[in-house]
């Protein structure tokens, strides 16, 4: 298997925020904006694999700020890094109002995705490299990433995460 | 403001999976149970401050079993504890396949919301006293977690995470 | 097959009214609760017997209180009575101004379920052993609703509905 | 205010049985079918009135023929009679397999509106005058329909109801 | 293959505008009617053929008075004209007010549909006979717009299309 | 107002095919499709000029290659060309198979949409000016493809349509 650019992955997808997605402040609910964040993040899963995938995880999310009824909102996904059978997305959500010009931040974040033979079962995905300075940083910092996800899930234990404990001790 | 219960704020959520909610393994897609997820949550932060209430952050999500098309899912959250005007919410999900009488765990986690006056400003929220041993276990559990989450947002370093740099030390 | 208790079939529903769920007073529209209600009622019904059923009937629904934009609804579930392939489901539905910690009552209904073999011929059900005084009730009534819904339906003269025959006549 | 003829607030839906609208053996949904059914019996009683009107109580349904996927739904609704300020709107629902030429009955139905002014007060409404055979039956059996409506909600005595009570003892 | 009437193949649809088929102004969106009609011709050209459709081509469409969020929407879709494996459907399209008793046309258009057989292969259609006035202006006028869309297509040069041409010379 | 490049107003949307998308072989709906466009359409019209814009007409599509389920949908929008108040989008769509690296083309489409200011009337917009060499040709046929649209919409007459009068006469 080849291995594949972050560009190849990249998927860029724009949504409206239509009433039925807003809350009593007429902002776009946080789940609903995970619902379309998960869609672009498993097609740019895809496009890396070549094979369907599911969701495995989720990192944390901080959201900044509001996204309003009627604005547009801009999610950029793509691949940071893969291991074995597992792909991470790295993901940017922007909200922009179109009448004046205002384009602002919403939130970043990871999602993790497995890719599945027929048969259901975890399928080999090509390796991932990095060009530009940005996908390097985030290839590296998968691996500090993938042990946070293994801790708070309960598979590695703290004193095992190398990388981690350099962070609390040295800092 | 008087302290409130857990029991006070439990939401119960049960949906079924229908067609449009499914990947192309008919398994329930991760994006669709976060949307239901952030609304059992949401309501469960609202019965707790009686405020309008906005989404802040997720805490990392694992995706352990996935839930069949014409499946059951069973939502249950709580707030597990209250900081000024923010409450976290505990959630845990199964799956349940009525006609094999098959109940099976899909995930646990943890959602935070941000009580707003009609300025949409932040409002203090009640305390909240656990009653339970599990409850008390959470309760505790959410200082740690509320120390991750700062330190992965980016607002607070990792040396001053006293109790998370224990784990790493002492483990 | 082994008698089922009411509390085995039990399911709660708790949805958020959203704009689109809306008629141009803000209100819930009544088809939409149906809809839910219809959901959290097969639910039940398959709890109670472990196999794929299909609504047979609707009883008369009355709406009482209407539900405002950004309120839950509140639907519970269960199992009244079973009659050889088919099974009464009883709900309720109540509001709730999360706000404002105001709870009250939209609605009562009975929807009736078949359940179905893989050849879409009706298959016997489980009976069902009520438990509480409110159970019993229910289940006692549920054979006069049995007898409306056959004369309602055109399946039965009036004149052989005993128990209902009373009401008219001793009243 | 001039009474109105039950062609004037006529309403004619078609629908399609699309993917989500079905249960696990691919036919549509009693709930899903409860939810169109009561817009376009919304929207025929808004005809007769030209006010808005909210759902008041649907009348026992009963579904007879299951409409599969990708078949068409043939709703017709009109006012059947008007009570000072609601109105009943009957309905008759189809199926259709278009490829096959084969059309079937789904079911019969009666729902039941108020019109309500802009404080939200219930408001008069047209005399409705009946003209064809069929549309006279319908109006003369809106009043024991009403009867039943009513003990049943618990609003009237069975022992009141002179035009069901004919119906137990002289049967 | 026998041929047809128009009136065979007549679809009449209702809709009410809601909350999320609105754009900022309270009006349906264009694309929402877009979706609305291409169900309602669907149907109609199934019903003209008896077989499975996919749409082709939309005609040209100029969108006249906005619908307003509460409004019904009145679709009617017919077959005008048959072409081998090919049928054209007109669309009329009109919103009402029904509190105000004002009914007003949004647009009119042309569908075009081509019949599969099982291999998803074009497969012949009856003949269409109009009978009226309307129908047969309908149907003369089919010629004209198919050169339109072949031309408009890239599958006609513009020289070839005698008909059209006409228009240009002797007008 | 400054005049604006095409590349300002581009964009991107992805989508994946859901189930409820589909038709009965499992493609993409003609109807589900057109709905899609015009909010791509819509955003890049409103990024054009920077105010809220309405629909106004659009011209012929031909669906060329169905998009199957699960695939991915890419909409790419941009202005092609600005008259007074209106804007003509220019819209291409392809679908992709992800698994099989397979992208293919759906169709290409053009939108019109006003500009409208708060009270509802038309609003000038700015100029666009064409830079590569693609964009110039889009701007050049624009003129045609309008008066193609006044005669379809009965606005002008074909006599007075110098510019497609020409390829009828001269072709």
């Amino acid at each position: 298997m080849q291995s594949r650019k972050p560009s190849e992955s990249t998927i860029i997808m724009t949504e409206i925020v239509l009433p039925n997605d807003t809350n009593t402040f007429g902002n776009l609910m946080g789940g609903r904006l995970m619902y379309w964040m998960d869609i672009a993040a498993a097609l740019s899963a895809q496009k890396h694999c070549n094979a369907p995938v599911v969701t495995a995880s989720v990192d944390n999310i901080s959201f900044e700020n509001p996204i309003k009824l009627g604005n547009a909102v801009h999610i950029e996904a793509k691949v940071t890094r893969a291991f074995n059978s597992s792909m991470e997305v790295h993901l940017s959500v922007w909200g922009e109002d179109l009448t004046q010009q205002f384009k602002y931040k919403s939130n970043e974040a990871y999602y993790t995705f497995v890719a599945l033979d027929p048969n259901r079962k975890p399928r080999p995905v090509p390796e991932l490299t990095p060009e530009s300075e940005g996908e390097k940083r985030l290839f590296e910092g998968a691996l500090r990433r993938r042990q946070i996800r293994l801790i708070l899930g309960g598979k590695m234990k703290a004193s095992d995460a190398t990388e981690l404990r350099a962070l609390f001790i040295n800092d």
